[in-house]
């Protein structure tokens, strides 16, 4: 699997922190997770990511037209570029709330804002959880509270893993780079594990910093970071309603990310590339019942859109996911999810590779033996190229198998 | 159920043959069904239906840019829209096999004119199973004569099993009507239980009949009925190499079907979609796995065109068909899928039904009580009804739920 990602991602390294491990904050973050009560189970569902002076923040959001209080609230925030907290409850997605829900999220700001001495417009709220009930307001006020009390720096697992919802564990990432010999560190948690697609589907990721980076830089770094990683997996097709990735930058480091000094810049926006990257690929291997990692690359379209449809229509087609969790290799169901993708397909030109076991030729079966195709699509790490042979655009998306687990987790 | 397809289809009967019921053809029709030794089971995998003298012809095939050998086999020979007969294999698709896949097609078409004494191009060839294989032409030959040998008029049902792949059940229907004091009989036969979604996947019909008509006509005819028929009806969202619908009118009857003549032509007309029509349920009926028939109704869509782009959406989200497993009313998923469809939609308002049951008013939960939702998801017919409440477009589609089972079968 770490050659999958080489082989389309040279240069950027794949190294991937153990969650188990606790990792830290940048400097002047602390944060905290808690159990509110609003998970029938008593399990963790509130967490607070604050920075002891304001930070430069960028978003963004889901595309989905029907979207969530918090999402609303949120995009209204960063108008104003400026954030002091992010604060999360999981269990209820305040989505589909009406204006009751709206007025619910404009609470949770303003009670934070309270608890840390700032404006309202200063706290960024996000939800996840269930789409329709309204949110408990009873439990979530003295959640703010207790978050507010037990915020600590050392704190970033449990805040990881109160953001859970049907996540397996909790997902998160630290780099820390050198700008002009001062150290600066970036982390990121983020949750997530179905009903992800293009446009990062009910998923959530926060990325902070103590580099100072002026906002607008800040929200073209992230767009882009986010382009290259959150919206190019896939678990099951799904877009969410409450979908945001969130980065903050409150300069406590000293050290300025600015494109006038190419290196720190370069270094920056490569470590932001790297924890998007890694978070995204943590999220499609929690896939809700998922136990293959598969990578669909389409080489050869006719244009870069093009090799994406292609490729998003093999990795979303419930043909396909089914058969990753078989050993057969059934390549004819990717010939057909090409053939019927928004791309043009030429079936005479089409070649398919599972890893380096060539498939298909010229649209018709190879000559690998079936028992090297049986072997290379047994692989738990499986990378899917196909040429179509019709030009230079390509595209990479990354997704998972569906199983019976699946299916059980969300009936 | 039935009251849901009135709802949807006003004045069309919506009577189903029950299919261990022996039907029969029209008159100047015979068929037959063997064993050729192609699947390895040794279950039926040939079929043969054929009309005495020449009959008009008319085709509807899969829009897959990959198509298998016999779509494209089909396609060049109405381009003389005359035919003698419909021979047909079950287990391999002879899909994605180039250029010895398209001669063994030909083949199979000479050599079943050469048992009929009629030209190749009066054969439509059609194949069903897997993509990938060539196909035995050392089995297919024989078969041909043991079909050819055993053709009769009274076995529509050996037949129509020998087409069958992950079918559970054969599908028949039959309809006989009134011409100007000439009974007329339509009798329709299809295969398919997956890889079903917009322009038929995996999917075979053939409908005969012994009226007269001409073939520009019965394109015309044909093209319509599977308009409202095969196409509204989705399973698992993939559309396969093979979709094939073909019509045969041989005029035995010597009932003239003109649209000089509206009375009978518009008999005609509606038997013809009914048959089409209660094909494709039966069609989802039979749905992978699946233990729920779920009808999705968008109203009030900018256009027709978005209402049945927000229907897609719905039926094809996983999200949605593994709720629909269970019992509990999971509105928000239709939400969200209705929000990222590529169709206008306010949030605001949007009304949905579970039959008679309002789930949403104005995009947020709606007064009935969650004792009435459960009742009202836990039919086994369920009728969704989305008033996007932004213009006069509607449209249906019909699909069903997934479980676990889909899984299993398609592993």
């Amino acid at each position: 699997m770490k050659k999958a990602f080489n082989e389309v991602r040279v240069g950027v390294s794949t190294h991937m922190k153990n969650t188990n491990q606790q990792i830290g904050w940048p400097k002047g973050f602390r944060s905290s997770g808690i159990s509110a009560g609003i998970k029938a189970d008593g399990s963790l569902d509130m967490a607070l990511i604050y920075s002891d002076v304001s930070a430069a923040a960028a978003g963004v959001f889901t595309t989905n037209q029907v979207c969530a209080a918090p999402v609303k609230l949120c995009r209204a925030h960063l108008v104003e570029p400026q954030a002091r907290a992010i604060v999360v409850n999981s269990g209820v997605a305040n989505a589909c709330t009406g204006v009751v829900g709206m007025e619910a999220a404009m609470l949770m700001a303003s009670q934070t804002a309270g608890e840390l001495a700032c404006l309202p417009e200063e706290i960024l709220v996000c939800s996840t959880g269930k789409i329709g009930p309204q949110l408990p307001m009873d439990k979530i006020g003295p959640g703010l509270v207790a978050l507010a009390d037990s915020a600590a720096v050392d704190q970033v697992d449990v805040t990881a893993r109160a953001m859970m919802t049907t996540d397996t564990r909790s997902k998160q990432v630290v780099r820390d780079i050198e700008l002009g010999g001062v150290s600066v560190r970036l982390t990121g948690l983020a949750k997530g594990a179905g009903m992800i697609e293009p446009n990062m589907a009910t998923m959530l990721a926060f990325i902070t910093t103590d580099a100072v980076v002026e906002p607008s830089l800040l929200q073209e770094v992230l767009t882009s970071a986010v382009d290259q990683s959150f919206n190019r997996i896939t678990v099951d097709g799904d877009q969410s309603t409450n979908d945001t990735v969130l980065l903050l930058a409150n300069g406590a480091s000293g050290a300025v990310v600015e494109k006038t000094e190419p290196v720190g810049y370069g270094a920056f926006v490569s470590a932001l590339n790297e924890i998007c990257f890694d978070l995204a690929m943590m999220i499609v291997r929690d896939g809700e019942g998922a136990d293959r990692f598969v990578t669909v690359t389409v080489e050869g379209a006719q244009t870069a859109d093009e090799a994406d449809l292609a490729a998003r229509s093999v990795a979303n087609s419930l043909l396909n996911k089914t058969a990753w969790a078989g050993t057969y290799p059934d390549w004819g169901r990717i010939m057909d999810a090409i053939g019927y993708a928004a791309a043009q397909v030429d079936e005479e030109r089409v070649n398919i590779f599972y890893g380096t076991t060539q498939a298909v030729e010229g649209g018709v079966q190879a000559a690998s033996s079936m028992e090297e195709m049986v072997k290379a699509v047994s692989e738990m790490e499986l990378l899917i190229r196909i040429e179509l042979g019709l030009g230079t655009g390509s595209a990479t998306v990354y997704t998972c198998n569906c199983t019976e687990a699946y299916v059980q987790i969300n009936v």
